[in-house]
């Protein structure tokens, strides 16, 4: 709009630091925003009131690029906020797409993007997947690099030291370190995917004391056959914990269809998660739903799900989660049910 | 502004929930936002930097659409925000508007249209009106439908089930409902509505224990005869409480005008209150103001108010809120006087 | 962007109360935003759907353009945000410029123009200058006024009645004043000021209890040789305490250069702190860093940054502050190093 200007200024880097005093932890390595200078974002705008007068007014805030963290300082000065669902800075041309922020994670763009329901609604595939660091979904202090495509042949590789908001300013050691890998073919009718996740935990710093590392191994895909388009995906997941504590395993698998119908898409997909014998058992879910296209930008959806959980609970581990967006109350509940119907309205 | 490109999503519908496990509250029904997809508002830009090579930037904050608290989840993962004055999305057409989110009451944007100054000001009605569910703003959670305009008379209703952000996710017998009519004429130089905002409470969740509804009817309305608009209100508000506590009554008078001369606009009101037996006597406001447009979109500003309270609190009960925007340190004293002078710009 | 409209209002002034029965602390005066009518940011867009029917949204957020404290009010009613970095409103013209809101100080925007790495990354001057309030970054609840160029000589003269967000709601000897004026020659290659910022402390309200005043003197400018551009700075800074306790003397000398190569702009920096007798010893800190333009609005930078505390504390006072760019717990040793490298994009 003519009467407000935007802008702002976001960095990223690298960053080196030695303490002679601090002799137990005398240096750190960092992915960190706002090096260069404050990371800010502002509206400003200018009006002339005639006779050579002009209203002027500015409104600029402070914000963290490279971690979902609130930086709080001291009252009286720069209190940053952050953008928690994605913030990131870099350059893109012939060599591929390089960034660093607090990105998403190559699984879940891969998954969100294979599930019938996008991860959204209550037919979303992260309700019996098995939460948390079994289905990574952004990382602060983040790197990544996007290849160009080769045919339709893509590779995403990513790096973040901070797997789950616990970075470490003193020691990089404690830092929950997360390798990422994403092979992709996208041509005609097909998408189909590979990806990695590992996460080389560091003790008792914002994961289980006992886990060494988390490994996730996701194989799916789509294909479009124009009357019907097809969803599928086996996910294999580990939590390798140190000698004396049950590795603990989740496999899940999943098939799905959209079928257009003119400006109809009705979903469904069906998942089953196999949680072994240390993950408290197994979880299945069923989703049917759809979506009413009144333009590119708007449409009524409505989705239905109903969750069994055959066992909520074992060896004291519950990682089964519950049906309802938004209804953390409910969780962990052997049979659920949930329903929505609703306007969405993207700008 | 060219170099930002400003984009989001924004959804609410109907939720409805089940859970065999919870068999003390096993159902529940809810207007909720973000189901179709997490609400995004987002900044993000491209620049060409020549040989094909460019940089990118992106800045994408979650926020909740429905209620007015921060949705806070695990650190790392996506934490919200609120837009807390109004959100919404909906359609309208022919048929009239429909809108859900967090929303004014049609009562605020009745009364706040019929106030000389506007609900601003150290003049605004607000200061003596009696405070919180007497004088409701918003409402989380809510849909609103607005009819077509018929010759000048439209009707407004709305409903929530959350009248003082305290929504229960388990149990919809522990929310506050609110059922909210507004049936307005405007016409020429007459603009006249009367409102009725009815709260159904939930003993103890967010309202006091005793109290079983509050009933707000509102009559009022401004005509304009060019040389000096008229402004007029009376409102009858009811605490029903439970056997055994003295149900509170407010009534309120209000009279004011405003006197265009050129590029000033002269205000003035005068407000009286009646707390009758329970509601800590009477309070009296006497405000004049005035505004001087240096546009359309800036003007200087300067309001005056004296406040009379003849007996603050009575049975123990302070209703009367003193006079001063921003100053709650001197609520409830029986004697009161704010100035102010500023600039106001419009963007 | 054509989908989304920016929209808001902003408004600051100067408000007095007056309170017959808090008879201790009978008026107030203060400079305060929103009185007008609540200041609020928006977001809104229209899309057509065809056939009469439109898809609405809107976000409105309320926030403070006067402190960088949040304000919460009661749950269910309207919390504002702040813009923590900078917010104001005012007007412009051949009288000069008028501006109120939170703002920067005449200190900091002269400062941060004359150190080469622009208050920016390791490099930069604040390292080793001496925190808090011998360096003025901004100030809540102030106005300011910037002359018109006297053929390159400018005069700012700016008030704050709250120069550590302490403002006092009831009584404005409780405030911390502050009066800042700063001269300016600017012409040709010359860029040369002097700045005095003066803090009237109100004790224990945010400052040290047996603190007086805070004043700060700082002579400094910039040559610019084209092939060489030379920065120079000395700023003499007390700390007037009550009788009993020390003054503070903080005394910084800097120099440095900045010489451009085609596209690159290499900088150094050399700055010595001495912190006299009752301020914890002297510190020193070298400065090397560079610059890549990729476009006027991208560029690359780096900066090396090296630090000695020669006595970190003295008197139990610790005033020096270390290397690092938001590595806090680094802060106080006696060598230190700092290198980052990253790329920065304006928009």
């Amino acid at each position: 709009q003519s009467n407000v200007t935007i802008y702002g200024s976001v960095d990223m880097g690298y960053a080196y630091r030695y303490d002679s005093n601090n002799r137990n932890v005398d240096s750190n390595s960092a992915i960190d925003g706002g090096q260069a200078q404050g990371n800010r974002l502002g509206f400003k705008g200018v009006e002339d009131l005639g006779n050579g007068l002009k209203a002027v007014f500015l409104l600029e805030q402070g914000f963290g690029v490279d971690a979902s963290s609130d930086a709080t300082t001291a009252a009286g000065t720069n209190k940053s906020i952050s953008f928690t669902r994605q913030a990131y800075v870099g350059l893109t041309g012939g060599f591929g797409t390089a960034i660093a922020g607090r990105l998403y994670t190559p699984h879940f763009s891969f998954v969100s993007a294979i599930d019938p329901f996008s991860a959204g609604t209550v037919g979303q595939y992260k309700n019996v997947y098995g939460g948390g660091l079994f289905d990574p979904t952004r990382v602060d202090n983040a790197v990544a690099y996007v290849s160009p495509s080769f045919g339709g042949f893509t590779v995403t590789g990513a790096y973040s030291n901070n797997a789950i908001a616990q970075e470490s300013s003193i020691d990089n050691s404690q830092n929950n370190t997360v390798y990422a890998l994403l092979a992709r073919y996208t041509a005609g009718p097909v998408d189909v995917g590979f990806n990695v996740h590992r996460i080389a935990g560091a003790s008792g710093n914002g994961v289980p004391t006992t886990m060494k590392s988390i490994d996730n191994y996701t194989l799916g895909g789509t294909f479009d056959a124009k009357v019907v388009k097809i969803h599928g995906l086996i996910s294999h997941n580990i939590q390798d914990n140190a000698t004396g504590t049950n590795d603990v395993q989740i496999d899940n698998y999943m098939i799905g269809a959209t079928v257009p119908v003119g400006k109809f898409a009705i979903k469904t997909s069906y998942m089953f998660s196999d949680g072994n014998s240390a993950a408290g058992g197994n979880a299945q879910q069923f989703a049917v739903g759809g979506n009413y296209a009144l333009s590119k930008r708007t449409d009524l959806y409505t989705a239905y799900s109903i969750i069994d959980n055959d066992s909520a609970t074992q060896n004291g581990v519950t990682l089964r989660r519950a049906a309802v967006v938004g209804d953390a109350s409910n969780s962990g509940m052997t049979f659920q049910q949930g329903f929505q119907v609703g306007v969405r309205h993207l700008f």
